[in-house]
């Protein structure tokens, strides 16, 4: 992996990341032309007991930019900037010019409930200088290079010491509200462990005091052995369709031997990894013959010094859809009890998905 | 409050309730001829901890009906059968036809993970026999019926000695999923706490062990000192968006004094109740000048048959609009990791709604 550190006009940090040696091509742009001063805060949620991040920020921009201005396009003319340089690289990680949460925030101001200063990173992730391109269009050692990205951007979270919790996410679609089409992701980095994994974790911790075994393993050992909603399985990763599905067409993807982190996948782990994630989004496009949408979430450790040997990274995949044409909202119990209703079986949807061939070089 | 007992053609249970004697004009009507057999199951997810019901029903139904068809109309012609009967009452429930938990769920099959029946219930609960009202429009004293209409259906759920949690809701809007406009909102009867009521449940009594007072309690005198928020506030209830609002127009509405269920509200209050009710939904249409979407969801007491001195009765509105125009998903940071961004402050948009003017008779 070969990466370039470069700053933004703004002052905003931004990586380039290549298969090759990276190569500029012309100054680092940036849309905005000066500083935002981010400053988001926390305030605690006394009856949920969870934080809630606010990050008013004016939504008055600079410039009105014309409907078809793709801000993740390669930049090429100083009149029109963009996010993106030109130059010769793969993918590119940039600081959020609006953060939820940012490495600045200070002096929370008062509320009736508690606050913090909403410490944090949220970082965009440009999977590729093709708007038109998609992750599962991309060729394997491009997702390679991500898993190496990700990996990347969490060791750097964690060297700040205020992050304990990193989540590589990609929100695909105008169904769960991205209007920008060209391919990306975010990172969000939490200074504490956000309710989602905290909940998985302790759940991870309780199967391994029991058991001395990572409790994804013990999931994806049973889809495996039931030969049940498997949907990709090579010799080092799986990508599944799990027996306790909330979503319809839920999948997980993940190594087949525990891993904590990005950082410590095996070159070939990385690379068959990247193929059930790539082998997923195909199948997923093929479904309908149409781009899926989708959200698509990283668990690995927490970022918080200590050992995890219950945790094991993984992607979940939670789209929208329910059929061709019928979304899955999240409504009274979803939302208000906390407790998914599914009106078909996570098997049924497996085997749809299954169905659909991809070929991979 | 009076109420007729029924039993539609195809076994599911009704009752009927009005601020007078109920009077029925004619058959009790089904849109469906025979029995569903309903039987949900539950399976267990390890990783989060938490039940999934699982409820898989052919979609075939035994009749098209045409676009215009109301299911929630009162019937008029045994040969367009709807789900309400002719007759004088104001208020209907009903068993949903294709519920999500079933008191009839029996012999959960096998599954990669823990199954078990998905035992409880979901009805459906009928505002009125208007098709064009909503819930907001009507009567002050029809909605203090609906107040004891939630208090006998958690009454009802809670004798059957194998619930633990009763959630009215009402999911209102396109926005939020919902194609059938007549006012109606559902109850999910679980028969186990689920996770939000069970973490609110948790942190409230964390509160109630160190203080001797409800936390809700401690939050609405907080607001009411610091008048902040507030968007309704009579002699015995108050609506107010509260300082960790999630939703932009997030809206919580209750007694002043803490009650743990319906059936606790004294006349007074169910009276304030209603007309803090009345006034959020009225100020939220009048907002935008157009019929405001949201998820209502009542949180009281579990009925686990344990005292709950900690827990408090109140409405939570999670509206999905952030702006006129904008709606406010759910991606990566709220579903992935369980923590919600906010760009905008609540003490701002509660300003908005103070702004709109409201007169109840």
């Amino acid at each position: 992996m070969h990466l370039l550190d470069v700053t933004k006009p703004d002052g905003r940090a931004m990586t380039l990341y290549g298969l090759s040696p990276v190569r500029l091509d012309g100054p680092v742009p940036s849309p905005f032309p000066d500083p935002l001063n981010a400053n988001p805060h926390l305030r605690w949620h006394p009856l949920r007991g969870e934080w809630i991040t606010y990050a008013a920020y004016r939504q008055g921009r600079t410039f009105m930019p014309p409907p078809e201005y793709n801000p993740l396009a390669v930049c090429i003319s100083p009149d029109n900037p963009t996010e993106l340089p030109a130059g010769d690289y793969a993918i590119a990680v940039f600081e959020n010019r609006f953060p939820s949460l940012s490495m600045e925030a200070h002096d929370p101001p008062q509320a009736l409930v508690e606050t913090a200063p909403g410490t944090g990173i949220c970082e965009v992730v440009v999977f590729t200088t093709d708007p038109k391109s998609s992750l599962g269009a991309l060729p394997l050692a491009q997702i390679e290079l991500l898993l190496s990205v990700w990996g990347d951007r969490t060791t750097r979270a964690a060297a700040t010491g205020k992050i304990q919790y990193v989540l590589p996410f990609e929100n695909r679609g105008a169904e769960v509200g991205v209007t920008l089409h060209h391919p990306h992701g975010q990172i969000y980095a939490y200074p504490f462990v956000p309710p989602v994994p905290a909940r998985m974790l302790a759940m991870q911790q309780q199967h391994y005091e029991k058991t001395r075994r990572a409790l994804l393993k013990d999931m994806i050992d049973s889809h495996l052995a039931a030969a049940t909603g498997i949907i990709y399985h090579g010799p080092h990763a799986v990508a599944f369709v799990p027996s306790c599905a909330r979503y319809p067409y839920e999948v997980w993807v993940s190594t087949i031997e525990p891993v904590a982190t990005f950082s410590e996948l095996s070159d070939a782990q990385r690379a068959d990894l990247a193929r059930a994630l790539k082998t997923v989004i195909l199948k997923y496009d093929g479904l309908w013959q149409r781009p899926f949408p989708y959200l698509m979430a990283w668990y690995g450790a927490p970022t918080d010094g200590k050992p995890h040997p219950e945790s094991f990274l993984h992607a979940e995949f939670f789209p929208p859809y329910r059929s061709r044409d019928r979304l899955k909202y999240l409504a009274g119990t979803e939302l208000g009890a906390g407790m998914f209703a599914m009106d078909v079986l996570p098997e049924e949807k497996a085997k749809e998905l299954q169905a659909v061939e991809v070929h991979i070089d």
